[in-house]
């Protein structure tokens, strides 16, 4: 029954091979939709008739051809699809793109099929979800808590098992935070490794787009995609997408140690942690505790420092000639910028690479890092009562990644006792993409936590590559 | 007699070698300020009685232990030297430094006798030299040509063969026209080389303390003693800086085309530097014509966009304060930062990556660039006339440098004609330091020109290595 069908690509490309039609998959995918019953998860729905048409126009099953055959996947609404208005959540913004970002280009040529554009906090600006004028996606796992942000209608979609994968866009957490809160995997590459060509700006120097799949090994197949250098962006990187491998014989990880580690009062998410940590432990890895002072202090920067100032270049049209068409919240925080003088820019850039050197310090104590994804939950009416303090407060342990270059994936792990999502998310130096991922597919694995919100399991892993050194240096090409 | 003793590293180890004191030659160095009577070179001398007295305890000869042992220089009044003020030609932000910057403390250890600190344009802000609320020092060359700064001082007192090597720094030029105004050897290193650690920022993520001297090879003895990383710069970077070698048996070399070449209309600078290109091509070198225009849009980012904040930020205590402090020209150029703000300094660093690539596919065509270090000469009436304009036509071929994070060399050329020097500057990649060097130096015995205005003719060149291969890639690792 395709009702009953795990949209993981595993399982589709097995139903694939067996003989099950794409355009029927399509179908699915629609009733899913409806089924969901949320008005809040997409911008912009394509016509049902339009994506058949597309799935029938694939042909036969051909996966060395089309690696992601009849894949449905949504997109957040700050990317470009072509025919389909690009809005990032600020209708005053709106346009009508003529083609496909570069990344949306590469996924279609690989047999992927856009099934619509995604809901977010209003120009990528926040964490919770609850940031944009229209309706508010409902979390997948718990209507009460927010849905997260700002990738929150992405999220919900692959949590729901509406479509496989969805690209989001991550600055500050936005690929992380809504992974954790809907219990999927968020992939959140090293910079420049995914092209920004048709990506609506955030912080310019900041953003990535962003890969949210019920498995890793699903957001690795998406990342191993798109993860191609682009002459067209000048951020983009020349950075190598192997495949997965085994588990090292031994590995460091760094976390936060007592003095530093933060939640919020939340003994659940405490215990949480600490379980997944002691997982860790279990399998033999050396655990090290690491003040996290020099990571909250770089975080710090991200919104109280000049580089909100990137947010203001970016929309720099909109809030100049049309206030009022931004969200108080999102005018109150982007409009800060108009407080920083170039010198204050410059000032903040020597503070960053002051602060730099000593997480690179901590950094160099270990393979890699393990952090709670999220500190804690809160709920919508939580942010309907204080709109900023909840959404920094998330950001806890994904602000500071960008700005030390740091590549990271949040991984579902056992959910905690009052049934809300467990996550941890890895993070690594730049290029580590692929050993972090490895590892997070073989934690996924072990926590034996169903998918999304779709009570589906976890499919077999896909073959593995060999263990690499845990000393390998992945060589970034700086372009 | 040790009037005659030329000052250049190779002949003054070699007197050493032969039992001269190194007391003495402090006393010559001293001789010869006076007999210079320029009172414009030097902001602050040392006491001579002191610095022999230094001379002294350095005890016997001993090149492996001290491989500057007596070797006399000077610092631009930029860089702290313990006890001597640090004025940044700006009396009214002169402070008391009481340790050495990281670089002098270097050079003292291997034995370098610090003779005073030099007049510069002030906060190292222009090309000229002239920008100084102290005397300004006469051209060594020809006293009616601007000195060149900002390191005005610097290079006068080794063109005159006062010192054998002196400090400057170089952000957009400090460390190279001047040597080209002056007929000596300007080493720019690759930023972060040098530890920025007691010098006075001009521009604190675009500077670079810089060498000047008679010679490359002394230059490069010079760089090697000082080229460590530094823990307490954040800018500081692990770089290599290896013996010099021959010359390769091929090399390609960029070069303006005749489109963008500039000269402002200085028909004996185009005949200097074709024939400087001439040599080039009659040793073997393949020279490739390339359209500079990316080179120059990225230079005018430096002083025309938000970069110039920078230069607010490192002195916005004295400018708030006492804007009066500051020489009405400098004031102006730095007072414009006050238009940017902090959007437009991110704005400035988007469009900085969009010209890069440009900049990086014509980088990629050849092993190295070859530029006239000035595009032309003017004269000290020039800037009284017009005090901005001749200062940023000396800046064509040096602006662009270390906002595209090259290093380079500027080394003299057989003089004009009119008995104007010629120059010629070398460019390449971060960490081709020690590549371009080895070229500059066969480049420079070429030449057969005499030493500064010292009449004294080269040295034998020092050993080499055998001659790397031109697409070995320069290992930088960026700490």
């Amino acid at each position: 029954m395709i009702q009953d069908l795990p949209f993981d690509i595993a399982r589709l490309r097995e139903a694939y091979q067996n003989g099950e039609a794409a355009e029927n998959v399509v179908s699915e995918c629609y009733r899913r939709i409806r089924l969901a019953d949320d008005p809040g998860i997409f911008i912009s729905l394509r016509d049902e008739a339009d994506v058949v048409a597309e799935a029938r126009a694939l042909g036969p099953f051909d996966p060395e051809e089309k690696p992601l055959y009849g894949v449905p996947f949504a997109v957040k609404d700050n990317i470009d699809v072509a025919g389909v208005p690009t809005t990032a959540a600020c209708p005053a913004f709106s346009y009508n793109p003529q083609s496909d970002a570069f990344c949306v280009k590469k996924l279609r040529e690989a047999g992927a099929l856009v099934i619509g554009k995604t809901n977010l906090d209003q120009f990528a600006t926040g964490l919770v979800g609850v940031r944009s004028p229209y309706p508010i996606p409902r979390n997948a796992i718990d209507p009460e808590i927010v849905p997260g942000g700002s990738s929150s209608g992405s999220a919900v979609a692959v949590s729901r098992g509406i479509v496989s994968f969805a690209l989001g866009t991550d600055t500050a957490g936005s690929g992380r935070v809504p992974a954790a809160l809907n219990n999927i995997v968020g992939l959140k590459p090293t910079l420049g490794g995914i092209s920004s060509f048709g990506v609506v700006p955030a912080c310019r120097s900041l953003d990535t787009v962003s890969i949210f799949s019920l498995t890793v090994d699903d957001a690795w197949s998406v990342y191993r995609t798109v993860c191609a250098y682009d002459a067209e962006d000048a951020y983009s990187r020349e950075l190598a997408s192997p495949g997965l491998s085994e588990m090292p014989p031994s590995l460091t990880v760094g976390i936060p140690d007592s003095s530093s580690i933060e939640f919020f009062g939340d003994a659940l998410q405490a215990k949480s942690f600490a379980a997944s940590v002691e997982t860790l432990r279990r399998k033999g890895m050396e655990i090290v505790e690491l003040d996290f002072t020099p990571f909250y202090d770089i975080a710090k920067l991200l919104y109280e420092g000049p580089w909100v100032a990137e947010r203001y270049a970016a929309i720099r049209r909109v809030i100049e000639t049309q206030p009022d068409a931004l969200l108080p919240v999102t005018r109150g925080i982007i409009s800060k910028a108009e407080a920083f003088s170039a010198a204050n820019a410059f000032e903040g850039a020597y503070r960053l690479k002051e602060l730099e050197r000593k997480a690179r310090a901590l950094l160099g104590l270990a393979d890699m890092l393990c952090v709670p994804t999220v500190p804690t939950f809160y709920s919508v009416s939580d942010l309907k009562n204080d709109p900023v303090g909840p959404n920094s407060n998330l950001g806890t342990y994904t602000n500071f990644v960008n700005l030390l270059d740091l590549c990271g994936i949040a991984v579902p792990m056992t959910a905690r006792q009052d049934g809300r999502p467990g996550s941890v998310t890895l993070l690594g130096g730049a290029g580590r993409d692929a050993f972090l991922a490895s590892i997070g597919a073989w934690l996924h694995h072990d926590a034996k936590v169903s998918l999304g919100a779709t009570g589906w399991g976890l499919p077999e892993p896909a073959k593995r590559l060999p263990a690499a050194q845990t000393d390998e240096i992945a060589v970034a090409m700086v372009g």
